[in-house]
């Protein structure tokens, strides 16, 4: 069987996980990662695998699974679909999708690849789940509720805040989409407390919800990447009220999103050129396999 | 803003309900209803709505949605097809689904028109969650638990039995996929219920399972037409195990059926010619509005 090469992009908490999905994959072989940092020394895991500072020391790409902290995921995603790869990314700004889709949707079509976007779990699958609840009650209102569990967003914005040397920010549900942030930070020495706490608060990340934030002298001890969401949906079918409708999880978070991102990837290579995000591709394109196999099982 | 025009094909249980739903629908207008005797007395919601024999009385129909038995769909839907008019259909017997869109497909295709199959709730919305749950956690086991609530397959099949004046047969969940039958029925004068429960006991649709018969004085007073079901999965994504999927719907069946059957007419709409299972289409695709404003309030 001819197998789709896919490049990691990144190699952090998600990349890690994506190059599990990726072994488990009988479809896909990895091309190599991409790194900033090629020439040093690398980790254990990526013994045997290429390791280049640009895709294209990697001959023939299809798809590349984009690890990159989200603010960079629209300049790479732009260069590799002028370069002729599938970008595929977990790009988790709500409020900017639209526009990273845009953006990308030109590129895209002008150089006839496909690009998946923001593709993890929220968003990603949990979009799909309410997108089906809406078309299952048009009317109604969807409560998503996240956690409890480490937001990788949060954690990273707290991170990037003077005099943080580690953070973790937990989300705790509080019922109708309404959340606490509980956020654990390793000051570096002499920092304030207080300044730090004040700086958080502020960050748009922060600052509508509910937010404390403690010391510790380390965040890895308390560190656990499970994470979980309740998705509701109380709403009118046609012309019959009270139709209600749940979704649970609880996963291991970046473990969940890796497995999410080469399914996507899977599907970018189904798709027409351009940019898509997770509710435009039908579901059965995430999946490995024969489709009318497929159909017999899950229909 | 320019109106697609739907004909129900059918008009039992499901066809008021799609009547219901298209009465809400912004962008549908319902172009009439197609009835076996159009010409007798009929129900008065059809007040003010054309009843004919024939979809072609009723001028340009965009899409048919077939509130027709789950035999008779195939029929009619290849004349539809043929005849230039998309079909919607919510036929759920499990095994012949691949054989249903493949005999659609061809008609399909050859007329340029669309069909979208199996497109209810279980098969349906369920299945999408089905294969998202499978996309999530690539090896694992879903179990699909129905009930509390009337199967409306079972039944017909009670129905079916000799000295059964009426009946009504609910589907109470076990666990892990296991159901109880709890059937109640109206007997003819004179018959004897143990000989109705062995017959309904050893029907292919009970045989497999716990099955209860009981005697009633009227059906009606006890047949409510709620109904449920719960989605686990367990599995694992790429290496990491112990992934936890739960989907639960408390929904009126008829109603939820209706609105999905509405869904997909409007996806027909949107998808190349040919046949179609509702996982091989983007669920957006099912959603009233523009589509960068769904996209903003989804993803």
């Amino acid at each position: 069987m001819k197998k789709f090469k896919a490049a990691i992009v990144g190699f952090g908490n998600i990349g890690r996980y994506v190059l599990d999905a990726l072994s488990e994959a009988p479809d896909f072989e990895v091309a190599g990662v991409v790194r900033r940092t090629p020439g040093g020394q690398q980790p254990s895991e990526l013994n045997g695998y290429k390791v280049v500072a640009d895709v294209s020391e990697l001959g023939k790409v299809d798809v590349a699974i984009l690890c990159t902290p989200t603010r960079e995921v629209e300049n790479y995603a732009r260069q590799l679909l002028a370069q002729g790869v599938n970008t595929v990314d977990s790009f988790d700004i709500h409020t900017q999708i639209v526009d990273l889709r845009s953006s990308l949707d030109s590129v895209a079509r002008a150089n006839g690849t496909v690009a998946v976007i923001s593709a993890g779990w929220d968003p990603g699958s949990d979009s799909v789940v309410r997108a089906l609840m809406q078309a299952a009650a048009p009317k109604g209102v969807t409560y998503t509720n996240f956690g409890p569990g480490m937001s990788m967003g949060h954690t990273v914005a707290v991170k990037s805040k003077k005099g943080v040397k580690n953070a973790l920010s937990m989300t705790i549900p509080l019922g109708t989409g309404i959340h606490r942030r509980m956020v654990y930070v390793e000051l570096e020495p002499g920092v304030e407390l207080s300044e730090v706490a004040a700086a958080i608060k502020a960050d748009p990340y922060f600052a509508s919800d509910e937010t404390h934030v403690f010391q510790v002298p380390s965040v890895d001890e308390i560190k656990d990447m499970g994470h979980g969401v309740n998705m509701v949906r109380k709403g009118v079918s046609g012309k019959t009220q009270n139709q209600r409708f749940e979704f649970n999880m609880s996963i291991n978070n970046p473990a969940l999103t890796a497995q999410i991102l080469v399914g996507v990837a899977r599907a970018s290579l189904k798709q027409a050129p351009g940019a898509y995000t997770m509710i435009e591709i039908p579901v059965v394109d995430l999946l490995y396999g024969d489709r009318e196999e497929l159909l017999r099982h899950l229909v």
